[in-house]
């Protein structure tokens, strides 16, 4: 089986390969398969997450330096045939907010430049797309389904939209076997804050059990729609054993993630932390940011996902523990 | 007020500039104001239609060909300012499922080229943009809304999907203000047969009121979602009288038709013409044909549209009216 991976220098690229290097046997509609080649796709030089040397022999990994908008490098990354395509390269939502004609060069024409050297394929590759739950937006019902309309309200979501929208079309008309994950709010993610909007629903988790204080922008009755890391590589391997026929006339499906309350995230931190660990947060209200994340729906009837095999994390508890356990392996910090 | 239309030599153009030739005022938001010049664009040159010759002389009219796939064209069209685009331009149905590259070209590029135009004039342009119930599809509830999810099952479809998607964020972004109308399907049409598998929904009715047989591919229980040429035209007009704002977070309509059954058209058509008119539409079923239109939605709630002041025809007797008095005007053929 041969993959290759757009965006491969990316958090859940580089999680992914991981995923890989540690057990080389990706499911298949026809059952599990060996990888037998992965090559990795990013304008930056994908590095190899630690554990690469402890590949299989039998695995044969490339890097390549390109761009999802140069029609020969995408040719070059394809070749005469590929199996899985992972389409991860993307233009993240502040920036593509900042910048209109960045995110529909990359977002945009490049999801349809990758679709297009698809094409050229001796064997319809499948294609797994990450949508977002910014696809969502603007006037939502309560509870939102797989067939809310995607009236999203950022380009970002504009632009997810549009590649589901290719994929879809690209998928019916048998050119690609095409599978699009949106994906909730991603924590806890490792590492720094960072310009994202939500990048306080990972801080004020990641921050306190590693000895450092956290600003909380927003109340703490703000819903949050979260997944974990660990659970969405789990998912994006998942999606490519499901026969295509499974999804029925829509390839697009937003994965069951888990409803919680900022307050309840704060509870969890006490639980596993204790009251310490819980006081490292500090409460500093900031509209904008309450404004963008409180626009994300929250409530979601993920039974069509759950039909399908995805499943989420549980509860905030699995999902602070999947940090502890991925990420924060130095122990809490006290 | 200057006023651009792309696709202006199409059918929908001509009804639209014989509107205006008719009446050179069109609403704005901050009331009724005169068209001093009416740009036409296609790729065929525009005819002006029966009418052009009573234009008031205070009415400029320029024909440009065109394509909305070039640059340097639309650059032409829109020159250094434009106060209302009617972007009509499209690759329709059964051309854009033939060929996938030509409706991504003209109906995707050809619309984000035309939004890229807009941005480079000194004051956002109010847009009008076609889409269609093409853009529903697949599974959908027995009533559908504007908060539908668009999966459609067409390349057609998924292009009018792209484009309000593009005309929304523009919009959202002050780089243009647009509406998007979705079309219901437009019986009854003049002229002649033509390849569109909606065809039979205007020939049932033309054709045995003009003293021809027509045929009738499908069952009398298949329900339609009907507009008349007229309703179309007078909601478009309507739309350039409506505030931004009133859209609220998506410019997106789908405008109120009428549902009807073929057997209620075929009633509607004894009830206006008689039995012997009647008795011109034999049934010659055609499976695919009634695979197509069997899988566009025919139930909408459109109390949003409503409430916004558009409105359709009201009943299938007067869309046959509506075509005695616009286009059959030598009378009925007994
Ligand atoms: N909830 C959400 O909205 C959500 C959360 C996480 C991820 N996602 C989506 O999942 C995907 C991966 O997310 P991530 O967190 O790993 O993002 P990331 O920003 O860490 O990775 C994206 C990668 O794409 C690369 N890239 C950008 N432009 C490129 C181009 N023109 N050609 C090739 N590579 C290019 C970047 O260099 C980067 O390495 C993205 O598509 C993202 O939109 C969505
Ligand atoms: N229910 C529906 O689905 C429905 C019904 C009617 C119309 N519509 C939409 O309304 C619009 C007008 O419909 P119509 O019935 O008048 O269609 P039409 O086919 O009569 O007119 C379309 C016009 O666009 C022109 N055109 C095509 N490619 C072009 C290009 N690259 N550059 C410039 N011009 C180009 C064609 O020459 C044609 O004159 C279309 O956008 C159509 O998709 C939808």
């Amino acid at each position: 089986m041969k993959v290759a991976m757009t965006g491969a220098a990316g958090f859940l690229g580089q999680r992914f390969i991981s995923r890989v290097l540690a057990d080389p046997t990706l499911p298949t509609p026809n059952g599990p398969e060996a990888v037998e080649e992965l090559r990795l796709f990013d304008v930056i030089r994908p590095a190899l997450p630690a554990g690469a040397d402890t590949a299989q022999e039998a695995l044969t990994i490339v890097t390549q330096v390109g761009d999802i908008t140069c029609a020969d490098d995408l040719a070059q990354l394809l070749g005469d045939s590929v199996d899985v395509v992972i389409h991860l390269a993307a233009v993240v939502s502040s920036a593509a907010e900042a910048d209109l004609d960045l995110g529909l060069r990359v977002n945009l024409d490049g999801t349809r430049m990758l679709l297009e050297a698809c094409r050229g394929l001796t064997r319809p590759p499948m294609v797994i797309f990450a949508s977002s739950v910014a696809a969502y937006g603007g006037s939502l019902p309560d509870v939102v389904t797989d067939d809310t309309a995607l009236t999203p309200q950022s380009s970002y979501g504009a632009q997810k939209a549009i590649g589901e929208q290719l994929i879809n079309d690209f998928s019916r008309r048998g050119l690609i076997d095409g599978r699009v994950l949106r994906l909730p709010t991603i924590a806890v993610r490792p590492g720094r804050p960072n310009a994202a909007a939500s990048s306080f629903a990972s801080s004020i988790i990641r921050e306190p059990l590693q000895g450092e204080d956290a600003v909380l922008p927003v109340a703490e009755d703000l819903l949050l729609y979260l997944l974990s890391p660990r659970a969405v590589v789990r998912n994006m391997v998942h999606a490519l054993g499901i026969p295509g026929s499974a999804f029925g006339t829509w390839r697009s499906v937003m994965l069951p993630g888990c409803t919680v309350s900022v307050g309840e995230m704060l509870s969890a931190l006490a639980r596993t932390g204790g009251s310490d660990v819980r006081s490292r947060v500090r409460h500093e209200p900031d509209s904008r940011i309450e404004a963008i994340v409180g626009s994300w729906p929250a409530r979601f009837d993920t039974t069509r996902a759950t039909a399908l095999g995805f499943d989420g994390d549980g509860d905030i508890d699995a999902i602070v523990e999947a940090f502890l356990e991925d990420d924060c392996t130095a122990g809490i910090h006290q």
